[in-house]
């Protein structure tokens, strides 16, 4: 297909990388120009503009937040632009609100929509083995299904907003690194060996990828390169608080995740990936943060 | 082998019943006597008294704290009285001082001691599906090794304090419950599915019993009977905090996890299972109790 | 003076009330007309709109928070119409961007601004007690401080954002009333007189009206009228919640505060007093909500 | 009066003092014992024991905790060695449980008790400003009411179980210390003045000493020498939570204080006042430490 791809960062990369291998012909566009030069060299298409990337059959956005999708596609104008026929694919995490705001926009003028958050961190991407939670018209998920399946393991539907339940997920892999951090910093603090320790929680009730994977990285004490920034993990549980404040649901272990990502962030975690909520942990107890 | 049993409650009974199936014979002692009925009438032998059931070449308790193995071990000087070469086997989860205590007691009426706190719920001990945490000399471990194969899918060394990883793992447990708790009632304030979503959940990145097992009981709001009793549950967070104290470990998750199961607590939770939790998270957000 | 007052709630109608027992003319507008009623029988002069209400000399607003600024003050381009030398005098407790927006737009309309978030219940308003946090430029300030003396006790100023330390005022309000709570609940539950206590603790550490008045409130069970709304503290908790993610600053208390004010909304709280913080934590104790 | 008194430690050695200004005769006693050297100079007289201290007509204790009433009056057996008619007064914050099994010893042993948690700081004391909670036979508490003036402003009675009472006004302090060091922390990152804005909450709606006392330590930064140890808050704090825990009362914002103290103990607060919750909110914020 020819697919425009907007948002080249962390995850866009390599979600665009398999499209290509995929053999799709891919329009690449970024904010930041030198961000795309690996992606060109590999057979993207530059494109000029926003507006040039969504000139194919179909656009994939992998964009930070509400804030980028509307000052890349709203206030640009790009979707008056769009050609008949195209689906845009909306892959970022969005507040419930601006996901009702841009479903409303796409109808307004006649372009297809598809929001598709996506689970999964970059080398997930690069595997093929994102689970994508997509929603929207089935004959525009049909269309765009081969692209979904360029990078994702499955598609899972959920409904009419999926942007919910991708806030719901990211919660829940927030509170697990909080609470393998709690938890690792207990063993420090009484002589447990921590890889010993996960060895037999990941071998046992918590054998799933999110517990390996950011167990792994908080045993190694690698809070980079980022995989999912501080920062976004920060926007993500503040998603989740503002949705429950919206149903008047109290959030006690959000509110506890929220207070300890604004420790990270004042303590040099800006650049960091969410698993430095360990970091806050070990240093709270007065532990090392040296691996 | 010929083995005491001393506990019988809803874990205890599967595991005694386990090797009885593997055809030891097992001396069965319980502080109130007619819960040992299905137990005699599967073939155990019925002992008058702890020290009756500390008569053959091991013995397990699987008593539900300290202050129950003080009464019906310490205080009725049981040990005092053992035969020369009975291991005894403890699986319960003891605080951090209590099990240095007890390994002293032992170790001074000569008595081998293996700390084996098991890991699951009375269902996987009915499989022979636990998780042992095993801890104490090599060759008395040896010993008893085919006792806790009879009800354990493994039995995993680590280092000579095996309560620190079981409090560790059961604060993990918690948290996880939670943390479902308050994404479900999220789900519902929004009207997600949350059967759907808890099946995103568990086919991706949380594909692991304890978010199965629980996330079942709590989309089937099905707090009773308790497989591990809200009472408990609060024993063993007690314990994390406890244990943080000692190291200066701040354990702001296990903080929350005591002040919600004092919630269910107050709302006739004493005999619900510890996924009541999930009830507390739903009340709070005045969302229904039932199924 | 000639004295315009947009937004007549429970604040609003005393502190306009106050205006006229000092002798000044008050040109009155709120949303919802029939709340004027009480304040135009006591010689407030009708106004058709805000703008007619920005006729004067000065103008006063109290509105609930940012929306409704902009909704009846910005949205409706009052400024642009105000006449040279009006002293607009903002009462409200806005967010921290919003002031400087607020700020800004006076500036380019040419219209003298005074921030001047006020503390103090309605009780407070009516019997002249209320303190004002003042900012601005002096000389504008000195013209409209008659106005000030005619419902508050004094006039602080704070540097140029007094919003920042309202903010911190209202926070502090808040988790006094949390504390008083649980420390009752605490009191209820171990069957100590919560009456005597409240006498203790008013009498010897705490003798000061913040602990004064919201414990008799929460003594008396007393969560309506509202005073000010567990709405309106929510909004507030937000904000320094808000304030404090701008400045990496982890607000546990505010977090817990947060939580606690939605129990509060998801019971029937809607329109309750923010004492009603105290209804959250008796209910979470399973004890009576009656006085 | 002929007067016994044990722990003379930060806030034992200025009511002793008071004792021996208002002209009693002191029988002094301290575990470490140049501790006495400052008292013995001004007039006190040495005891060789504890039992000793407990040859008068009265005697008071100021010990740390349980385990130290424990240690120091039950081991040793004084109460039994106690002359007809002495009235013994402690002034420890003790534990519910604790506070029952001493009030039984002094039964079976005859010896009147009067339970007497003191509200109040060393300077306090010395200033005869202490506050009193007294309980036990209305006889014994006339008969030592001299005594409790010599340090007192004021002595309450609040039913039979004043240890409770102490509890919850020791939490109300912990609280008020934490929420004015997350609202100064917030000030500060705002580059609000700390100190105006400490003036204006002191000098309206925070009118109160304990606003007042820990206000300026906190704009102090002056956490050395404790007035109120670190480790003697966390002492009380979990007083307050293992009391809510047997009423089922959830504490928020105790468990919040757990951890901060917790963290201030793993950064060097082990020998700092309790005002040192601000210095973890400060260093969480990464803002300084110093003045």
């Amino acid at each position: 297909m020819d697919v425009g791809f907007v948002g080249l960062g962390a995850m866009g990369t390599p979600m665009a990388e398999r499209l290509l291998q995929a053999g799709h012909a891919v329009r690449a566009w970024n904010r930041s120009p030198p961000a795309l030069d690996g992606l060109l060299a590999k057979g993207a298409l530059p494109s000029q503009s926003p507006r040039d990337a969504f000139a194919g059959e179909a656009a994939l956005t992998m964009l930070a937040d509400d804030a980028a999708v509307r000052a890349v596609i709203l206030e640009q104008d790009v979707l008056a632009h769009a050609p008949e026929g195209l689906v845009h694919v909306v892959c970022a995490t969005l507040s419930v609100e601006f996901a009702k705001e841009l479903e409303e926009v796409h109808r307004h003028h006649g372009v297809a929509y598809v929001a598709a958050p996506v689970v999964g961190r970059p080398q997930a991407a690069a595997a093929g083995e994102l689970n994508v939670l997509a929603a929207g018209d089935p004959e525009a998920i049909r269309v765009v299904q081969p692209l979904l399946d360029a990078f994702a393991r499955r598609t899972w539907t959920l409904g009419d907003e999926p942007h919910k339940a991708k806030i719901a997920i990211n919660f829940l892999i927030a509170a697990a690194i909080e609470s393998m951090a709690e938890a690792l910093a207990l063993a420090e603090g009484h002589a447990v060996d921590p890889a010993r320790l996960m060895e037999v929680v990941t071998g046992t009730l918590f054998a799933a990828p999110a517990y390996k994977t950011y167990g792994d990285l908080i045993l190694a004490r690698k809070f980079q390169p980022p995989g999912f920034k501080v920062t976004h993990g920060l926007k993500d549980v503040k998603l989740a608080l503002a949705a429950g404040e919206q149903a008047h649901v109290p959030m006690s272990f959000a509110g506890i995740l929220r207070d300890n990502l604004l420790d990270a962030m004042a303590h040099g975690g800006l650049d960091q990936d969410w698993s430095a909520l360990a970091g806050v942990a070990f240093r709270r107890a007065g532990q090392t943060q040296e691996p």
